[in-house]
């Protein structure tokens, strides 16, 4: 039986498991251009959440009763493509199931590389990409200022880290794990490294990580935490809006501190932005990054699951903290 | 008995006039390049709320004991320096005192003018400036584009609007009184305007203002009135942190809800600034609003309170929405 999973309710708060249902998916026969394909790597991704629920954002909203997507590298098996033979490997925007029909202009072939095929997904596919546009066209850095990540050790977070070094700056990671905090220290070699579980003064903590105040703060998480970095920002600062992932289970209206006194009185600048809006340059960043992985300049992890029954619960463990690095699920 | 305005005490909240104390100013001997100058006109402006407390920002706060400071248009009675006699009008960051003397190197010569003299202290002096730099610089307005401008008739605000509409933007201008709005409309034919004292609902009002969304916010009150637009902005919006006057006053922690995954989801820009980051362009600022003002394409309006006396009632004026446009005191 070839399976699909479903959102079967929109969660409030957490989700949980009984969120999704796995369904039988029957396929229909290959029409002209498309190919058939079978799941090798499924990416699990905190901004799904925004998409499970149904308030209008920049992308549409999964519908319930229909397939999860997202992120998949797969195996062609069939193709009605001339560009693509059986045994291919293919990298798209797919279903949360094994075996699928796809048009082929809707994916992308994936070389035979040097880098393991599950890092199209991670550090040269949407975190990494993320990471160098969102931390070079909006941070802007310069050599000797002062970084913070938060979500150091996540998918975007630990390349953002690497970046900023190899740009010069001095580097402040917040994770919420010892193991967290240890890779970033002695593998990435991150200046300062800050565990916002064992921390119970967060505020004075990034003052002291930052004596010479924060220049760009790289935000993948919000909430309180962010609010103890802004404190410390220095003169013309950039806040880089790339995750909130602390808030994205709120059934309420988050609150916290106003930021635009702070703002005004600093110069300060924040952006949000998603990783599409730099697509015209994609080829350009996809490039710079397998440069620096070749050269050893940049490290990756990954956090990977087995088994296709283990979507929902790898999902689910993103807003537990449970990856380090990029978060996938593997086929069996 | 020549008179100065000091700093008596640090206003906790709403400043009070016993806050201020007029002492007498003796005057000191005139030294080489200095010059003895009578103020005709005092410039009061929200952001010297901000140095009347001891919290660190963008200039040192006021020191308890000493006179009152800010932009001011005097008189020369006499020169110790070359390039200026008396007679001569000028233009300097000086007292709160009728008369005092100056280094020349720190005052402007105004030359005879076509325009009222005070407007040096409003639409060509820093408001002005603030308005011409934020929001072309930070703003970057496309012809077309839904403009809202909180704090709308303010100093800075009216000329925001006036901007906006020569670039071809649609302008909602939210202010807080009929007459204020009246003008807002009928004399600077700004598109639509909102009463945010006699509006109940504003968040619905901006939405009903502003059927395209929000592109550009320029923002100088802050607060619930800044969260109703906020709600509203579009995909790419620049949000421009000019002034958050609503909470200068606050004893407390300002609270609201977190801007952030909005910012996220619309790509959106919010940056704060100070007009003084764009001092090397003051030249051809004032002179683009000088050939505006000359070619009938810009209005100004002042609240010109008459009596050195009065200063510190006119300043407090400011956070009761007592101003149209520039509010300035004239000596006797």
């Amino acid at each position: 039986m070839n399976r699909q999973i479903i959102l079967k309710s929109r969660p409030t708060g957490m989700p949980v498991t009984t969120d999704f249902e796995i369904k039988e998916a029957p396929l229909t026969a290959l029409k002209e251009d498309e190919l058939l394909v079978k799941a090798r790597f499924i990416s699990v991704d905190p901004y799904m959440r925004g998409r499970m629920s149904d308030a209008k954002s920049y992308i549409p909203p999964f519908e319930v009763g229909k397939a999860m997507n997202g992120g998949v590298i797969a195996e062609v098996i069939e193709s009605n493509h001339p560009d693509f033979v059986a045994g291919d490997t293919v990298l798209g925007h797919l279903s949360w199931q094994e075996i699928q029909t796809v048009n082929a202009s809707l994916v992308t072939k994936l070389d035979q590389t040097t880098v393991p095929l599950s890092y199209y997904l991670g550090i040269l596919g949407m975190p990494g990409l993320t990471a160098y546009f969102g931390f070079l066209e909006i941070g802007k850095p310069v050599a000797g200022e002062t970084v913070v990540v938060s979500g150091a050790a996540g998918a975007v977070g630990m390349v953002v880290c690497q970046i900023a070094r190899l740009k010069g700056c001095r580097v402040v990671g917040i994770a919420g794990s010892d193991d967290k905090t240890s890779y970033l220290k002695d593998v990435l070699k991150v200046d300062q490294i800050i565990n916002y579980k064992t921390e119970k003064r967060i505020r004075s903590a990034v003052a002291d990580a930052c004596p010479d105040g924060v220049d760009i703060y790289f935000d993948n998480v919000g909430g309180s935490i962010s609010d103890a970095v802004i404190t410390n920002i220095n003169k013309g600062a950039r806040i880089i809006l790339c995750g909130q992932i602390s808030l994205y289970n709120s059934t309420e209206m988050p609150m916290g501190p106003r930021l635009q006194p702070t703002l005004l009185k600093k110069s300060a600048l924040m952006q949000g932005f998603i990783v599409s809006n730099y697509a015209s340059r994609f080829g350009e960043g996809v490039q710079q990054l397998s440069e620096w992985l070749s050269e050893g300049k940049l490290s990756y992890q990954e956090t990977i699951v087995q088994g296709f029954d283990s979507l929902p619960e790898t999902f689910i463990g993103l807003f537990l903290g449970k990856n380090t690095g990029k978060m996938l699920v593997e086929m069996d």
